[in-house]
This record gives C-alpha cells, sequence and structure tokens, in this order.
C-alpha cells in the first residue's frame, strides 16, 4: 500500500482528519520516559486518527536516547496507521539520497516532509519512493513564513507573477508523477490554504497550527479538504499531548482528540 | 571563543581556507568503521584544515550505530578546530529551539548550515546562540538551485526587484545583530558568489562544490574571500576522503587536502 492508500483507509476507518504529533517535550511531559509517554497516547487515540506525525527534533534534542525511543514509537504504532516524519529535510545529490534512505529505509516511515528550497533535485530522492509521502512545505504557519514563502515573483520567461509560496503549490503538481507529493500548510493562514487548494485540487495537504498556534479550526477544514471532504491532514501535538499534565493525560488526551475529529466532522458534514 | 574566532584562528594558524566534509559513505570507504575511518581522515588532515564539517544526513542513514560513531568523532577533533554540522534544518517556534538544542547542546557543534524558507523566527533559536555560527543556504551548488533561488522578487513596500538568493543574502546581514551569521553559496555559480561577497563584505561564506560538482576553485576563492583575503570556507569531501579507496586512503588524502590548502594560497596570494 502507498501512503496515501494507507492514509485515506485509516482515514476512512476511524472517520477522522486528525493526526496526531508525537513531540515529546521533557518540560511539558507529566512522566519522565519519552516511550511510555508515546505508548499511552498511541494507546488513548489509535481508534480516533488517520495517521501520527512524529516531530524529530523533540528526538534528536534528546540525544541517542531520544532517537531509540523514537525507533521504539515507530515499531509500537499500529500497523493501519500510517506514519509521517516531520524532518524538514533537504539537500543535495547523494547527501539528499542519504536523507531519503534515513528516513524511509534506515526508520521506515510511510512520508517525510521537506524543504523545497534547494529546487527538484533536492527532493528527487525522495520522490523516487513512490510507496512514500513527500510532503513539501508551502506556506509554513508562522508569523515568519511572510519574509520569503509570500513574496510576488516574476515567472522565468512569461509575464505572469504570483507568490513564492503559490509557485512551490505549482511545482508540487508538476513533481507528482507517481502520485505521492503533499504539501504543508499552516492552518493560521486560511485564505491561502483556499488558493492551495484551488492549486492543487487532489493533492493531500498538512494542516499544523490550530490548538497552541490558534489557527482557524473552521477555515483549516473547509478550505483544505479536497471535493470529496477527504485528503486535509489537521495536525495537532500539544493541544493533545498536554491535555492534562496530570496522571491522567492519557484519558484527557483521547478526550481532546475525541473533541477535534468530531469537531473536524461536523464541519465537513 | 565564539565559532568566528575559533575559525580565524584555525585559518591562520594552519594557513588555510580548506574545509573537510566528513561524509562516510559506506559504498566508497575503503574500511567498514566509521569512527576508524575518520578519525584516520582527521589525524592526516589537522593541521592543513580551518575546520571539518561532517554533514549529519550520511550518520543519520547509518541509524544509531552512524550517530554514535558521529558523537564520538566530534569529541575526536582537536579543540583549536571548529566543526560545522551541515544539516539544513529549519522549523518553526519551539521546534527549532528543539533543533538548535540538539545541535548546540546535545552535539556541541560550533555552528550549523541552516534552510532559509520559514524565515526569520524560524533561525532566531539559533541565532540566539552568540557564539555559535549560523549559516544559512543562500545559493547552493547543485542545477535546481535555479528552481526558486534565482527567481526575480519584488521587495514589499518599494520599486526593488531582486533575485531570491540576493534577499536571502540582504536578510542575512539585517539578522547578523550577534555577528554569527555566514551563508552558503556553492562554488558552482562563481558570478552569484561575487554578487553576495558584494553584498555581505564581512559575513563568512561556506563554499560546497569544488572538486566531485567540478565548480571553479580559482572564482571560488577570488569571490568569495573578504577584503583580506579570509571568511571563505572551501569545502571538499570526496576528492579528499575517496583519494584512494586502498589502505593509503589516510596519506592519500593529506596528499589531496595539502594540494587543496597550497592551490587555494597560491591563488589567493
Amino acid at each position: 500500500m502507498t501512503f496515501v492508500e494507507k492514509l485515506l483507509s485509516a482515514s476512512r476507518t476511524n472517520r477522522s482528519l486528525v493526526c496526531v504529533g508525537l513531540d515529546p517535550d521533557p518540560a511539558l511531559m507529566p512522566v519522565k520516559d519519552v516511550f511510555e509517554f508515546n505508548k499511552a497516547i498511541i494507546d488513548a487515540t489509535a481508534d480516533l486518527v488517520c495517521v501520527y506525525k512524529p516531530n524529530i527534533a523533540f528526538y534528536e534534542a534528546m540525544g541517542i536516547d531520544g532517537l531509540m525511543a523514537l525507533e521504539k514509537t515507530v515499531k509500537y504504532i499500529p500497523k493501519g496507521i500510517p506514519i509521517i516524519c516531520d524532518a524538514k529535510r533537504g539537500d543535495i545529490g547523494n547527501t539528499s539520497k542519504a536523507y531519503a534512505r534515513a528516513l524511509f529505509e534506515t526508520m521506515d516511515f510511510d512520508a517525510a516532509t521537506v524543504n523545497p528550497y534547494l529546487g527538484h533535485d533536492s527532493l528527487d530522492s525522495f520522490l523516487q519512493y513512490g510507496d512514500k509521502g513527500v510532503i513539501i512545505l508551502c506556506k509554513t504557519s508562522n508569523p515568519g513564513s511572510a519574509d520569503f514563502q509570500e513574496l510576488e515573483v516574476k515567472l522565468p520567461g512569461t509575464e505572469r507573477s504570483m507568490k513564492l509560496y503559490e509557485m512551490v503549490a505549482e511545482k508540487a503538481l508538476e513533481w507528482n508523477t507517481r502520485g505521492n507529493v503533499g504539501l504543508v500548510v499552516g492552518a493560521t493562514f486560511p485564505s491561502e490554504l483556499e488558493r492551495v487548494r484551488e492549486i492543487c485540487p487532489d493533492l493531500f495537504i498538512l494542516i499544523p497550527g490550530i490548538g497552541a498556534q490558534a489557527g482557524d479550526l473552521e477555515g483549516a477544514v473547509k478550505s483544505g479538504v479536497d471535493a470529496q471532504g477527504e485528503k486535509a491532514i489537521i495536525s495537532s501535538s500539544r493541544q493533545i499531548l498536554y491535555a492534562s499534565k496530570g496522571k491522567d493525560y492519557a484519558s484527557a488526551a483521547r478526550k481532546a482528540a475525541l473533541k477535534l475529529r468530531d469537531d473536524i466532522n461536523s464541519i465537513r458534514n
């Protein structure tokens, strides 16, 4: 099964567009052991999500121990639920190949987020894994995304101009020859999300920024889904993981994930 | 000592602008053990370089064992020689903080390469480590760098327009409030390198792309150095690491590094 097939299957089985970001932060976690924490969150939410998304930065910050906990977590997640590694990688030539190998072979993630700044050849090593999802940063959820992503760019050899993030969306379409490309667009920018969905009616879109970043859930769902009401991945991390800092953190996480799933479903129905 | 001070000190002591990229590739390495390989390369070149630059992708591709070999390598490098982690990281908010912590605290690198696509707030967690170098991708050495980096962009609120990579260089200047910012510009684009040096006369520039990528050494040195003939870091990986695939790989690496150092010095004198 390809990433997209796995994603749609989990999404339909669990009637969910929810992605839980597995981002363990020692300053916020109610228990010390990362794997124990992730395991409890997964046990409490596995029937409510369409995908899990560990951001590898949090594990790298804990050194080798953190990465070992990530490995264990990836193995623990039930087989039917795909896993996106939020890694935002991007490099050139044989280095790009090494990153793709690291994430798709050494670690066996189903998909990864990548950064487009280095251009097509920097993503090609990822794209060649046709069964893996390659999710290109387009319009990110942070305020600083305006610095470059919103600049007006002229298209070479034409009179057309558009925002840089729109051009990334156009290129993503062009690079989607294996059907494995997706985009990242922040829920904090609903009109830009609408524009990206217009440019790419069929790509899946990973949408972070609701919850702690205060993005607009209704706008995110309405603008993010495709014509079938699918292919939007609404990601939440802190709001679910740290719904309670007490011993009841897992059941609080379940409650928060359930509410998010149902809120989304009532918007898309 | 800050990264820049350490860099200039090593560069002056060893009369060298050479950076050896420690990129162990199992398909090319003449020995199996990564740390043994790196140690032999370091022993053979430590008096000839101004900096070492492991690209973390190669270690990640080998999993936990690779990252343990990287840790050992970082500890083994003589204290006077700074170490750049070629990581091309970039993420937002507390995730960016986790990456900066991973590279500057958990791993204790002296500098890291970062990707500007997510904007200023995505780099700020790195920039706040004033003693660490933050090296922003500007014009990368690969052909695909044309896809976005060479696009003509309009500057908001003005009539000015420039290439995206030029705007990144201008922003780098603006963000250099702690004196710790550098840029990456490929030797494969000597006129773009000249332009970046014009915009940023005092920043240090990491210049990959000579050797295996066939960038122009003379152009790279002449366009890359500052007015004092310094602050250019000429990086070579494969040409030095794999100068021989036989048992004499370390002495062959020394010979290649020595030649590169002397070639550079005869160009800058």
